[in-house]
């Protein structure tokens, strides 16, 4: 099964019995009731030795930073802040080294970011891996999610796409800050992050929604990486569109609020990209020619033979 | 290093910022302020293939169950119940049998103990794990901890131990009804569960409460399991004191308290196996002979090595 079927099924087979659940399986983050004015988010993300990074690229400290830094992106998806995490490691031997290098990452981003990781579990395991369970809060006023996007609505992204895999990955900084400025200061209808790629989470975002996207191809923002790997712009473009891991923020806008947007937020950039449309087609636009965007992002579980 | 090393370096490391949390890195779960008469519960626990469970050996639905299982029995050491859980699962390909497998599993504990898994992830992995986040929650009048026996204080345990390898620990039933039971009805002044082995688990508690024990050997209630692979009592006994994976609750409860403890609770057994002492040595007596325990119980990084 490819993993939008998995999700799916997965979603089917395990309704919510507790109305506490305001959103379950399916968004960046869980979402239950929790006091007068806030939610409490809870997600969970976890990266894997030759999946996700490759021993002998990186530090352990980078290691254990990207493990918090990608359910940070998470938290930050829904406009909310991280509160306490739990990390579960599975590794092949005890070595101090490895132990403190992980543990000086996650304690990096808890400080900087302010929460407390309470638990955790150690496990041996052949291969490297580490799963981190996030909570967070939320007021519910600026609860945003996946679902909400109207047609008509622009698209937004936060910084710039692709190319993550030479270096940003390992040094991504979750759109905590950013997420919480824009909350409070524009209309957003929809927001996630963008984690397996545009293409994929902007189609991933119009299934949620029931709509389609026409994308302007060339106001796609380019990352100076992507450009380094490719030969032409239309390689840049591509790699923007396509690569995976890169943690920014994709949002829609109701048409009448758009034009107060400003272009940047904190000190990073907001680009319009493209619009939701009525039509349930995914379409790519750049001087004055439409092309089929196709879901080219990353996805776990390809093989089409499951 | 060792897994307590490893724990203490960890605990160390990341001393809690926020003051909602009452208790951090270090027992069953982490216990967060939550709201008049509550606190709630956060623990993590994962499974690894050939690690916790071969392939060959069991059927998915096992795995499912035994993922869910052991995070409830963290739950019900502190007398808590379950509400919500997220699960991250890696897997080398999404064939729909084993996700389906995997599901069936959880539900079956889901719907028993009626918590919602509301989130998860899906990543690849060169190997099957499930890592599993529980979250819970505790009337404070009846939160337990492993911290709070005292020298004089009697020594319990629910059910029988050993031998759990041979089919117990893929069908554990985690002892949460037992444990709301018992903290309603005894006064209790520490718990755990029993998850590394007793004789590793007695010293947690011990070096927790900075105190000793005495167990009577001979009381240790030794599974039929534990029976069948020992061709002596006293191997029985010494599988019973170090296999893995029981998964019964240990608990301690003041002297003036211990006459009334009942022989059972709802209908799994208990039984007094010894006593915490001032002096910090950790003894077993059999036929008035004290021999030294020593911790034989599950550690994942044992190499002295490191």
């Amino acid at each position: 099964m490819k993993e939008e079927q998995i999700i799916q099924l997965i979603q089917k087979s395990l309704p919510a019995k507790n109305k506490d659940v305001v959103v379950g399986i399916g968004d960046d983050t869980a979402v239950i009731k929790y006091d007068k004015n806030n939610y409490l988010l809870f997600t969970t993300d976890s990266i894997v030795e030759n999946v996700h990074f490759k021993k002998t690229q990186t530090t352990f400290y980078q290691i254990g930073k990207k493990a918090i830094a990608v359910n940070l992106s998470d938290i930050a998806a829904m406009g909310g802040i991280p509160t306490y995490a739990l990390v579960s490691v599975g590794l092949p031997e005890g070595k101090k080294e490895i132990i403190n290098g992980i543990l000086r990452g996650m304690k990096k981003l808890s400080d900087k970011y302010k929460f407390d990781i309470v638990g955790g579990n150690l496990t041996k395991s052949p291969f490297l891996f580490i799963d981190v369970f996030m909570a967070g809060k939320v007021e519910k006023k600026y609860l945003k999610l996946r679902n909400g996007a109207k047609p008509g609505d622009s698209i937004y992204v936060t910084g710039s796409l692709g190319g993550s895999q030479i270096k940003k990955h390992l040094n991504l900084i979750p759109r905590i800050e950013e997420a919480k400025t824009l909350v409070k200061k524009i209309k957003i209808s929809a927001m996630m992050d963008i984690s397996d790629g545009l293409s994929s989470d902007l189609i991933k975002l119009a299934k949620a929604n029931k709509v389609g996207f026409e994308i302007y191809l060339d106001k796609i923002p380019v990352s100076s990486d992507a450009k380094k790997i490719s030969k032409t712009e239309e390689e840049a473009i591509f790699h923007a569109l396509n690569d995976g891991e890169d943690y920014e923020l994709l949002f829609t806008v109701p048409e009448k609020y758009s034009k107060n947007i400003p272009s940047k937020i904190l000190s990073i950039q907001i680009t319009q990209i493209g619009r939701i449309t009525t039509q349930k087609s995914y379409y790519g636009i750049s001087n004055g020619k439409r092309t089929k965007i196709k879901d080219k992002g990353f996805n776990h579980f390809k093989t089409p033979a499951n």
